[in-house]
């Protein structure tokens, strides 16, 4: 359940006042996502949904929200801001920071073959295209930086196998040189359950909330690392060159990418593992976040430190 | 048919490498419209039109799309022009200005009922209410000075009957003071083939390309004279109420509306009488325009002059 913050159908219809979008007809919690309180709204003129931010500061969502618009308004299948009768997307419901974004069609695919992984590839680089040219800029939330920080927060929660596991893989990724790759606004988050399907093509990529600058090869590490691992956490060749080859056409990868692919694969394991720990031994009060097991991203790491170099990729 | 300039393949190909929306699947024309060469565009990410224009100045499309853009911002199913890696909407194809837009889905449906029409009005108060925090604004290219103009250029052409009528609707409209009649960005041309139902939604309005400031009212008076007139083109009183309600129940209508509707209606009649009137018997070499009855509106005028002031209004 995911609606932590009630809102009542009067409340909302005269907030509706303030949009062009006609009157309230239904409003419905929503139980998934969770870090916001999100409810499907029906007008008499369209399909939206509304989200309160429960725990991020205002200050930090225009980022966020302009991202969405600006990605939209490049032709992507992303939920767009709605504009209230200000010209503004940010509003206060319920005390809290509220945006209204248009309702995607479709549902997630947790077992996408390889025609799907193909799609997503390219999705992506479309995604990377667009926010080349989007004029904010934020660094990775969950970044280099953030990774230091947390894993000196979670260490002493560790065994001492996992802190030797820890301590190598932090020491590996500061000797990787990333300055030869391209960078850009990343999704971050591209997981199976952000994407929906409508029937064979994506309706919309969705939650954009761990969005920021970074190498675009981090945001596909995150995405391979989710889409294409087998059961057992291997990748699965044929849907890790499929996502790629999609992605590759669009946004040709280069040589310092192909170099960087095992360690970047690595990295990305490494942001869940220490997200996922510190959300297990260090709940924060208020925070109402499902907690995920981080013995899956811990294990994946183990396994990508394993392959070394023969992992797939595009060719 | 209405692809005057061909694209091929080849070009849309290159053209499409400045925008994010991935590579060309399928170009196909599209058989509607009268104006421009519009094209059905499928790319790897998603579904679009393709317009090329055929006759509009490049200087005079800006306002349009800007428009469209800020409708579709503010929720509205409106085509969304699409931003290229430029962050532009306007291109050139074909050596013709040219834009790509979101495809919507849906269908026209030339016999609405009430409950139709009902949702019509809702969609012209959202358009109008959205419209009016528009930051551009350009004079209802077919308002009053073009009305007077054309009726220079066609009176000619007319017989008596009509040269009397044409001249007393003239002296009767400059009469009519419309300066307390709330204004903005008005459709113009929001006849029921350029809305397109999706189920009972409507899933998009079209072709904005008649926009521009004028009286609201003068929006509404086209729209009930094309969605709610009968076979015999008194207004239908049912129809006619169900949509200005709809339109109602999101921005009331004021008393001086109530009292310029008969005229409102009128000047409707007129503007469609006068320019079926021009392409019919002045018919401009290259543009290649579908010719419509004049009579059809020449007679709603006769119509709606005989109703005097009882004519269906919201109450």
């Amino acid at each position: 359940m995911s609606v932590f913050t009630p809102v009542s159908d009067a409340a909302l219809s005269d907030w509706l006042a303030n949009y062009a979008i006609g009157r309230l007809v239904e409003l419905r919690g929503i139980s998934a996502g969770v870090q916001n309180s999100n409810f499907f709204v029906t007008t008499r003129l369209g399909r939206y949904v509304l989200t309160l931010f429960e725990t991020m500061p205002r200050s930090e969502l225009p980022f966020y929200l302009h991202l969405m618009a600006h990605l939209a308004r490049h032709g992507l299948p992303v939920p767009a801001p709605i504009a209230d009768l200000d010209n503004e997307y940010l509003g206060t419901l319920s005390g809290k920071p509220a945006v209204l974004v248009r309702r995607l069609s479709g549902a997630s695919d947790m077992a996408p073959d390889a025609a799907r992984c193909r799609k997503m590839g390219t999705m992506l680089a479309g995604l990377h295209l667009a926010g080349q040219r989007f004029g904010r800029r934020q660094l990775n939330p969950r970044g280099a930086q953030w990774r230091e920080r947390t894993a000196e927060a979670v260490r002493p929660y560790l065994v001492a196998d996992e802190q030797r596991l820890l301590d190598a893989e932090l020491r590996f990724q500061a000797s990787i040189d990333v300055s030869a790759l391209p960078e850009g606004v990343i999704h971050a988050d591209a997981f199976r359950d952000n994407v929906l399907w409508d029937e064979d093509q994506i309706g919309g990529v969705i939650d954009f909330y761990f969005a920021g600058n970074d190498a675009l090869l981090f945001d596909l590490a995150v995405t391979v690392n989710d889409w294409c691992s087998q059961p057992g956490g291997e990748l699965n060749a044929e849907r890790t060159r499929a996502l790629l080859r999609g992605y590759h056409a669009e946004r040709p990868l280069t040589a310092a990418e192909r170099t960087a692919w095992p360690a970047m694969l690595r990295a990305a394991a490494l942001r869940f593992w220490l997200s996922r720990a510190e959300d297990f031994h260090l709940p924060r009060s208020g925070e109402m976040v499902l907690v995920k097991d981080p013995n899956e991203y811990r294990d994946l790491l183990h396994l990508r430190i394993a392959a070394g170099d023969s992992l797939p990729w595009v060719d």
